[in-house]
């Protein structure tokens, strides 16, 4: 179970490599939101998402024979990225599993940071099983999107960041707004807020129609999604609460809050306008939650956690017809 | 004439109000410059430029009763949100006159920022004459965009900070580029390193066709740009090099360097795809010429300065049609 122990480890392994992402502010989003709303701009992290942090936070407490022998992901998206940067910076072999059908821009770039890219057939292979055999033969290690404790510990880390900078703000007391997927981030900012910053109480946001989190959260038990597609936030569509962050989550955030699909995208466009960030849909929700949910909120201030910014080009110009005019 | 005291003494009166800017990188832009390439989001600024900060140094510099009546400026872009908002966190009325053909979001955003709009018709009327009549009538200070020594001391302290970051990068010799329109930034980031960090050498980059600057230094005398439209780089087309900012960066700064319109533009799509930053063309000329005149460059590292991020729907649409896919 991830401590603030192993988060503060974890940050010091990422010392040397992590970005320390800037707390934005803009006058027009106070005033939208009717208080301060502080971004945390997570998509300025390496690899442009905070998903940097928790590949390097696993693959760094590996034992170095381990390590050496090389790691194993399954994703086709932010996580893809964060592995393999995070293995090609320690010079060690990363293979990343995705979908055949997954968009040649993020299969490029998973090559292009140096991993090697095995691609299966959703319909007729198991990931899984192509998994297990290349473990199996080379003996690498899977890096988990978000259910393991060092993986948590790494998300985890932008917590402390968080406690930090709203203190330097003069923020004690807010809530801190997470795009939440499997709850790896949100669970690592959690234990980091619990202990260093107890007034800023952590709560998931997610896309409606896919907040398991949420309803989870209120039920006291782990519930599934009915559907992994039909969102635009497709960087946080997972199938159902980990079975290491969810307890983490239990304990220590307050109620969820989904956001539709068109307020994801209105925050995209207001990230781009007024805060000069790009965000995907998925790293945005957070923020849409700020802006247009803010009935469900407490405080004076509102601190949001934008996760992530690698999105195509399609849905950007879809986002930009959002922006004000 | 702008000295390094007066930079210390802009950054000390900044203190409390300016957002330290990011130095960022990217391995993506490092493979395409074939050297390392540092980029300073300044786009990150408050009201999304660089020019808050010469705003709030020319404006904190004034006597107290001559500021709390007013300040003036002529400017349909960064410089009037710039002014408006150093105006409106002293409590003093900002008067900016805009021509009447202004973009309406650039006349909403001033507005909004608290400022008292005056709109001309530049067919008929000279904003000049409207300003000194207004100037005469309520006492009003005008805040020059470039040629003043106080806002070239405020632009200067982006020097400070990329003195300090290049130095916590490991960087001790390397081009800086910088968008250069009047020369006040760039003039300024110039005095600023030539005292804390002589190994960065400053060179203006401007659009092609509008590189009165590059001529000028390369002529000695200043020279003027045979028109001011035609280029999507509006934030920098300025009709002549300034009396004030043309001795210090003959002085001071390296040749310049101008780039295409589609330069600019594919700089300010690979911003967006590998920085998650928004850039506006203008803004983005510096990074043009970090990526694509790498043969007119000196050194394993260059800085490039992104100036600013205030661009309409429309123009980033343009730009995404270059971003990799």
């Amino acid at each position: 179970m991830t401590s603030i122990a192993m988060i503060e480890a974890a940050a010091a392994r990422l010392a040397p490599v992590v970005r320390r992402t800037p707390l934005l502010t803009s006058d027009w989003l106070d005033e939208i939101a009717g208080r301060r709303v502080f971004v945390k701009a997570e998509c300025l992290q390496h690899t442009g998402s905070f998903k940097f942090r928790g590949a390097w936070s696993c693959i760094s407490a590996l034992e170095p024979e381990v390590r050496a022998r090389g790691v194993l992901a399954f994703s086709s998206g932010n996580h893809a990225q964060g592995v393999a940067r995070a293995a090609r910076l320690f010079g060690v072999p990363a293979v990343i599993i995705m979908p055949r059908d997954a968009p040649k821009l993020k299969i490029d770039n998973t090559r292009a940071l140096g991993a090697e890219v095995v691609l299966y057939d959703r319909a007729t292979e198991s990931r899984e099983e192509i998994g297990a055999a290349l473990s199996a033969e080379r003996n690498l290690t899977l890096v988990r999107p978000y259910d393991d404790a060092q993986v948590i510990a790494g998300q985890g880390t932008t917590g402390l960041e968080i406690a930090e900078q709203a203190a330097e703000a003069g923020v004690a007391a807010a809530d801190v707004l997470v795009c939440c997927g499997g709850g790896g981030l949100t669970s690592g900012i959690a234990v980091a807020l619990a202990d260093r910053a107890p007034g800023l109480r952590v709560r998931p946001c997610e896309p409606e129609g896919f907040d398991d989190m949420t309803r989870s959260l209120a039920a006291g038990n782990r519930l599934a999604n009915p559907s992994l597609t039909g969102s635009v936030c497709d960087a946080i569509l997972t199938p159902i609460p980990g079975e290491i962050t969810f307890p983490l989550l239990s304990r220590h955030c307050g109620p969820g809050i989904a956001v539709s699909d068109d307020q994801a995208l209105a925050a995209v466009a207001l990230a781009w306008s007024r805060l000069k960030l790009v965000l995907e849909p998925g790293g945005a929700v957070a923020l849409a939650a700020a802006l247009f949910h803010g009935e469900k909120l407490q405080g004076e201030a509102v601190i949001a956690v934008a996760s992530g910014g690698n999105v195509d080009a399609a849905v950007f110009q879809r986002a930009l017809a959002h922006a004000p005019n």
